[in-house]
């Protein structure tokens, strides 16, 4: 079926691909007069045309540099080459919006310098990729470059001649193409974010040069079969609800050359209707996405991702402006422009700006949701719990989904907590400093792999301080967590339990978490992991955790003047102890303060465990790793039940010098009951009984169930406050 | 003749202090009435008066604990005799702004409370403090209780009985009057801020309540000769630049009962013209200490200082509208009072209100300033020098002050830098979590003197891992550094020069900073720093910087699995040891990263050093020290001079992946000439000279220097760039 609508829209498609009006790609004549009739209604409309008009006019006069490539990521030559494509993309925007020719002799004469200089290249000196680059160190830049400049290209070509345009397409595209398309052919096929950007890049091109043949190896693979291309990327890269199993912070970077080639196919034929494709999945995956940030629009920093990124990224403002105008208003899209605070000098652009300017002040509706993952959304996935609004927003993030490619960590269950703007149970993220050419070009760096991807780096269960699949990325793609069940209808207690029963080969694990508003204000992350063993041992559950330690209800050891490694592999090897303790039974607590709020985890000690106070940045010979703090509890038991309470309590005003519920609140929890079958928590807070029922096995909704104490319910968990069924 | 002033006022005030009109401490009835004319005017007066009803309206029906003191800071009973006399004086305000006699009963029966309460009170339980208070741990809180709860009861006695005023007078105040001008006499009389605060609380008392005796003891002293008491404390705590010496976080502190309680005095005898007191004191110490701010408006952390503080606390607040009232219009004060965003419902808030909806996004207008210390400016002082403006501003700050009595450092000619608007170079400011009952109840932590106070925690010259003064509050206290030169002529080579010839007893030293901004934009600190003594120590001079390791021009070592601490005492057992590196002539890079820019620090080596990057946190048992890194450079030498340039480079956009400049600048250092009498460093910075020659021991202005090379100069120092004077 879905190879039959591919041949339909191959073929309606070459009806429409040729001899179009130009330009058309990003931007159409009938584009261009609207946003010049609006240019100075919208105040971030005429302030993003000023910054366009800044940048480029005072380069007019200059002869902008094409540099033979030498240099790696964050180097001379990637950054010109970076900027150079940029360039070219905005004064093709200033041509048409002004109509002032200057524009388009400014993106002719760059051109110009690559079509000389592009068919003389081989794979750049500093290529260390798979997928080497020409002009840039690795390929994927090629397609950047591909992509913008074919954009570029489309916007002035009306104002060359043919033998320009003959000059420009088979000197400065033509290699390009052929090269990925022919010498990289593998890896344009492939269905990966990387070659999202090269069909784009290639289909921008093909759009812009009336070519055919690069139109449908765009759209549908080298071998025009549409088992591979645009089209099949957008059917396998994406799970139904828009996921991106790499993660939001890769979902930004994906995303652009999905709405740019989408936007160019939409203009320049309609009729494939490809932003209904799928059930409009990059409608959804947009929306994921940014349900996938913290108030301040950062990403949640699943797999690989650096921390500093945000919806504000130029990808992020490219989107939401092309999809405004094909989608229409959208009242999370206005919040998240008014704090991009700039538009693409576009259509789109134009008509968010005029939204900006009739309704400011728009606020991201945060939501609690789940994605799946997996093409057909039958591989696992990850919940958002949250509560509050504004300022008092706790997202609490579940991650049950399946490895994410080349860029997934291993941290099956893993859970990371925001909190009044701010990442409380943390994730590493990534070791990179992207752009700074010191920091090994740029690149991930060799601790990316050997720290921040491992388990130990995260907040789920090691297992005899080994990764989750022995930390081989291979092994972990092969499989995925399983959601058990979810329960979002009571706002006040949310839950969610996923299981795992792969990452190691002899452990099945649980994971049920709860978002708990207790009726008087208290919110409590109640989290209840569960392994299974036939054997015995050494489970290690962390929380990296963000903030100054407060005080602890046990005692502990500290090293004072001299520190030694938790382990000395799979990442524990990059963790300093700095403090250790033997606690017992029943409980222990740890109270940290992060700006104006306390954090206190309370975890039941059956019987005995340790405590690790740690910290990262051994084996660092390169400081590249932060310094961050840990709290980890290690017992030794074949089939052991953790539970962990984090209650987010009172205020600290450290400009008034006030702090108020600077204690816990919970004074006891407690497993009354924990058999084959089903187990029972309970928690003392505020002198108040919270009970926590769940069912190991039995996940239907509709069995019911007696604890031996008597308290009876229906399906896989109950939770009681006071008596009352929450 | 301060003497015959002091009787004038004296006598003066005498003749004016009975039977005034009330309220007439805080708020007049012509200002209650401006007040009231306004409030629906200005949007941040109206949202000032409705933030005071919704604290106030809600707790009219609730029966207000004054309850039995008991706890320590942090703790119960402390916040809530805290909250209480805020809570008065606010339902003071209201009562007059609105008429409306249910807050002055409000405040009547709080006040009751206190008048069955207080004839009780013996030492507080939980009193550490030389200075022990009664209703509070420590004198100081009962100080501002009675400053507030005076002021509160002005307000609102004319809605009280005679006997009920009795009631008050009696059982509320004297025995706190009593305690303090009697039992604690002698802290009372000190010239030293707690002391302010103390004969504020009297004086408020004696103004609300009539009675001269009180009035007398707070502006006189308990002896009534002017040798002691509120105008010698203006005479002695501020120099005459209005420098509070120990610096603007105490400032901050100190200045809010100045203003509270002398704007009484004003109120009620103006001719004591109090405001213009030693040449506008009052006027002078709020601009000193809003210069001594971040461009975020957080106070640079001299001495003791909590870095969290900023001029939008309560006290700046406070002082602002007063002054406002009082001196009249100020652009800075209006930029503050934006950021405020708040106003105290009186006269001069309704003032500030009017001009900050008249004229919205003032901006602090920043200096380059030098602050001499000493009440006769004699003893030192902190300079500011400055480049650059709004988020692009440099400010690189040099004390060679006083001590700072008990809230000093042993950090003799340090210097910190705040560049785009984040701490570069850091002071660790002081070990405390204010307001933490957990934290030893909010009180100063043993690191505050152990690490925080010590040499080695600063950015100046450790000799023999020994701080100066040997650590002795004492000792300090008696010296001052020495201004040698400056010169703020030129704002792109603003220099300064002093010297310590005390801290340690052998050992004369000597630091010249130059903050440049070199044709083209690049802004380097060029710091000499010469030590002099007869015999060999070891010397070391510590960098704290704030950021991520990018790269060194230099091997070094790190301690991959085990580390050590870098010293045994003096602040040095709290130090790890992360790698250390044996350097060689001429010259040593190391380059960090804080947000978008990059900072290398380029330091000669006239032969060889060892380089230390440590990180505090060792020896904490408490977990009560951020981890924080620094850059250490030891030589062991008789008369070293180090020369370092600090240049502040470049552009990260983590955003959109860019770097720019992010290579130092710097290709060389070099000491041309080093004799008994004079230097010349020359630096190639861009390919261009920087010269810098300065002298040793002769500083006259006009003196003429030729060094071997010929270069002249007139003055104690000279700085050429690329061949021209600066």
């Amino acid at each position: 079926m879905i190879r039959l609508l591919y041949i339909f829209c191959f073929v309606l498609f070459s009806l429409f691909c040729t001899a179009q009006q130009h330009p058309v790609a990003f931007i159409t004549k009938a584009d261009a007069a609207f946003v010049k009739a609006n240019l100075e209604k919208y105040p971030v409309l005429q302030k993003s045309f000023r910054e366009l008009k800044n940048q480029i006019d005072p380069l007019l006069t200059q002869d902008i540099d094409v540099p033979f490539p030498k240099d790696p990521a964050g180097g001379y030559t990637h950054d010109r080459h970076k900027a150079n494509y940029m360039l070219m993309f905005n004064a093709g925007l200033l041509y048409n919006v002004t109509g002032d020719a200057k524009y388009a002799l400014f993106v002719k004469n760059i051109l110009k310098k690559y079509a000389a200089m592009n068919p003389g290249l081989k794979n750049h000196p500093e290529a260390t990729s798979s997928s080497p680059g020409r002009i840039f160190w690795q390929a994927l830049n090629d397609a950047n470059w591909m992509l913008y400049s074919g954009l570029a290209y489309d916007m002035v070509r009306n104002s060359f001649t043919t033998a320009e345009r003959k000059q420009i397409e088979d000197g400065a595209f033509k290699p390009e193409v052929d090269y990925v398309t022919r010498d990289l052919k593998d890896w344009f096929n492939l269905l990966h974010n990387h070659a999202v950007w090269a069909c784009a890049g290639v289909g921008a091109i093909g759009i812009a040069t009336d070519n055919k043949d690069y139109i449908d190896m765009a759209l549908y693979g080298t071998t025009k079969d549409g088992k591979k291309g645009f089209l099949a990327q957008m059917d396998n890269l994406f799970s139904p609800d828009g996921y991106y199993t790499e993660g939001p912070y890769y979902t930004r970077y994906a995303i652009l050359p999905y709405a740019l080639l989408a936007n160019a196919v939409n203009n320049t034929n309609p009729g494939i209707k490809i932003f209904e494709h799928r059930d409009r999945i990059l409608f959804k995956a947009l929306n994921t996405c940014l349900q996938q940030t913290n108030i301040n629009g950062q990403f949640f920093p699943l797999n690989d991702a650096l921390k500093e990124k945000d919806y504000t990224s130029n990808e992020l403002v490219t989107a939401v402006d092309i999809f405004w105008k094909v989608y229409g208003p959208n009242n999370n899209w206005l919040a998240v422009a008014e704090k991009q605070d700039r538009v693409i000098v576009s259509r789109g652009g134009a008509e968010v700006a005029a939204a900006l300017a009739a309704k400011p002040g728009a606020k991201m509706n945060y939501k609690t949701l789940e994605s799946t993952d997996g093409v057909k959304g039958d591989e696992g996935g990850v919940s958002i719990l949250r509560a509050g609004s504004g300022k008092d927003l706790t997202s609490l993030i579940f991650k049950y989904t399946s490895h994410g490619l080349s860029h997934g960590h291993f941290d099956k269950l893993n859970i990371n907590l925001f909190d009044h703007g701010n990442e409380i149970l943390t994730d590493y993220g990534s070791v990179r400093f992207i752009g700074v050419e010191q920091k090994y070009g740029g690149r991930y760096l060799p601790e990316n792999t050997k720290y921040a991807a491992q388990t130990i780096a995260h907040n789920t269960l090691v297992a005899d301080e080994t990764s989750h699949f022995n930390g081989i990325g291979e092994e972990g793609e092969k499989y995925h967590s399983d959601k058990l069940y979810n329960n979002f209808s009571n706002p006040d207690a949310l839950v969610i339990a996923a299981k795992d029963e792969h990452a190691y080969s002899n452990i099945a694990m649980q994971r049920q978490v709860a978002l708990i508003n207790i009726p008087g204000g208290k919110r409590l992350v109640v989290d209840i992991f569960e392994a299974n063993s036939q054997s015995a041992h050494q489970y290690d559950l962390p929380f990296q955790y963000n903030g100054q330690l407060i005080s602890t209800s046990f005692p502990y050891r500290t090293f004072a003047t001299s520190l030694q490694t938790l382990g000395s592999k799979n990442g524990y090897q990059f963790l300093w102890k700095e403090a250790e303790a033997d606690v017992k039974a029943p409980m222990v607590q740890f109270t940290f303060l992060n700006q104006a709020k306390f954090y206190t985890l309370s975890s039941l000690v059956p019987d005995s465990a340790k405590i690790f106070l740690t910290r990262s940045g051994a084996n660092d010979p390169n400081f590249n790793l932060r310094r961050e703090p840990a709290f980890i509890i290690r017992r030794k038991d074949t089939s052991p039940v953790f539970v962990n309470v984090l209650e987010i309590h009172g205020d600290y005003d450290s400009v008034n010098e006030f702090s108020k519920d600077a204690y816990s609140s919970i004074s006891s929890i407690a497993m009354i009951e924990n058999n084959a079958d089903q187990l029972l928590v309970e928690i003392i807070t505020g002198g108040k009984k919270l009970q926590l029922a769940k069912m190991k096995k039995d996940f239907s909704t509709t069995s019911n169930h007696t604890t031996a104490g008597g308290l009876t319910w229906k399906g896989p968990y109950a939770i009681w406050y006071d008596g009352k069924k929450m």
